[in-house]
């Protein structure tokens, strides 16, 4: 993967930070211990990426080439689960917390996903699909782990916001260059999926 | 996969397309809108090709290297869908349409699985085993996300109809040639499937 | 994996075993028939090598490349549900059996997982973790298929127990040989389940 920018490295481990914050989190909620909050974080942060080695055949699948992964995902959790003990329950403030991290985390792995795709010479329209594959199946993994259904599954501008972004990054990459497109892509799909959060909260709030 | 059967490539798309609609169905079952549909149809009929060709090193899989598939499995979601919502709720013909389209893909889907695996050279025993790993994983996958328990696991005869037409399928193979020994083997799956159906519908009537 | 241990082929079928023992006997609690307790036992005990195989990109998977595997989890699986319908419900003995079954698999898996990691070349560390990966992953399967929430998720000493073994096997491992270290990575892991399960035995009983 040499011809992948200077971006994508910095770009994935803060994704995989801000998606072992989401899944730490959903954790306490559920009321799971530091350890259990840890196996998740592990499996959220890393699961959209996984699929995507996989499905792509890019194996040994990146965690396990690179161990910067894990190294984030670990601490990352544990401090977040401790952070989340201090937030009040009951008033929704977590699920709050915990859908903007999603969010910025659908964002980052959107792209990511779209920029490996493209790499190892896949199709514009194929290298979208496997960037929301990306994006979404981390959230997927954290949601069916913890018995809830996938926002990917009851939301409509959740995979269609992932397919928009990288449509844009794809869409801008010629004429602005990597770091440019790939700003605009990560403002689409957060600033879109913020305004959704605004304007219909999740119900739900444990 | 050159020796492949001229039977393989429309097999998989009917396949796909019934796949994609039991899917949608399920969806309107369990409220979700076009989106989560649209989503649900693509994993449940992309999810059986998938774990054949993950577990057999065929990557990057299927849906990747032919987008064919995603192309009939989207357009087929939303038409499924929009049907859905004009068959009347609470008297269980929605499910029975599903189960019914879920019997047709299951036929399908196993005789596809068992000709890969032919293909790449796997031993008969294993081809029907991955026959029936294609064949019922996609429906496992749709019900799993919709916090449904699998037919897979609450039914004798459907893993077992999957092991018996792929067998059925395998034995007719050198005797009767490609496209009876695949009308057999599908024949078997299907009607014994409707029988089931037919002497124990599903009680669940959403 | 020609420097793979004489050890590994036996202990990888007697964890396959004991997992697919702990899978009918779940399938008995949730009221599953004898062929939804095959397939639950195959999920099970193929699922932590698979997992481990497609992270690893060790592809065809084990059980496709060997069908001994097979050939031991349908028999067992048969076998363990006759048995469990001789075990009276309602008194959690089920459940006992089912968790201490779990923890000779768990031991097991995560020294065979072990094995192959450091066999293609992989990190100590990054070993250690794969070895977690394929010796929780069968049971967590397990029980996310009869929709229970998995004890990797609700259990502080199980994800953790299996690290600690695989660091024992690990650290042992020049100074012991295999054959030693690997008895003394499986004592820590069963000896110490076997605690937690007696001083904090599950509430459940099903």
């Amino acid at each position: 993967m040499e011809t992948l920018s200077f971006l994508f490295v910095p770009l994935s481990l803060l994704a995989t930070a801000v998606m072992a914050a989401s899944a730490a989190i959903q954790a306490h909620r559920v009321h799971m211990d530091p350890f259990g909050a840890t196996v998740l974080a592990i499996a959220t942060s890393m699961g959209g990426g996984t699929l995507r080695d996989l499905f792509l055949g890019l194996t040994p699948v990146f965690w396990i080439t690179d161990t910067r992964y894990l190294a984030v995902a670990v601490p990352i959790a544990l401090i977040s689960f401790g952070l989340a003990t201090r937030m009040s329950s009951g008033n929704g403030r977590r699920l709050k917390v915990l859908m903007q991290l999603d969010a910025i985390g659908l964002a980052l792995f959107t792209l990511t996903g779209v920029q490996v795709a493209l790499d190892v010479g896949i199709s514009p329209i194929l290298a979208i699909v496997i960037g929301c594959v990306t994006g979404t199946a981390g959230g997927m993994i954290r949601d069916l782990l913890c018995n809830m259904t996938p926002s990917l599954l009851k939301e409509d501008l959740y995979a269609t916001l992932s397919l928009l972004g990288g449509a844009v990054y794809l869409a801008m990459l010629t004429y602005l260059g990597e770091a440019l497109a790939a700003g605009l892509g990560f403002a689409t799909i957060l600033i879109a999926r913020l305004l959704v959060l605004r304007i219909k909260p999740p119900r739900d709030s444990v």
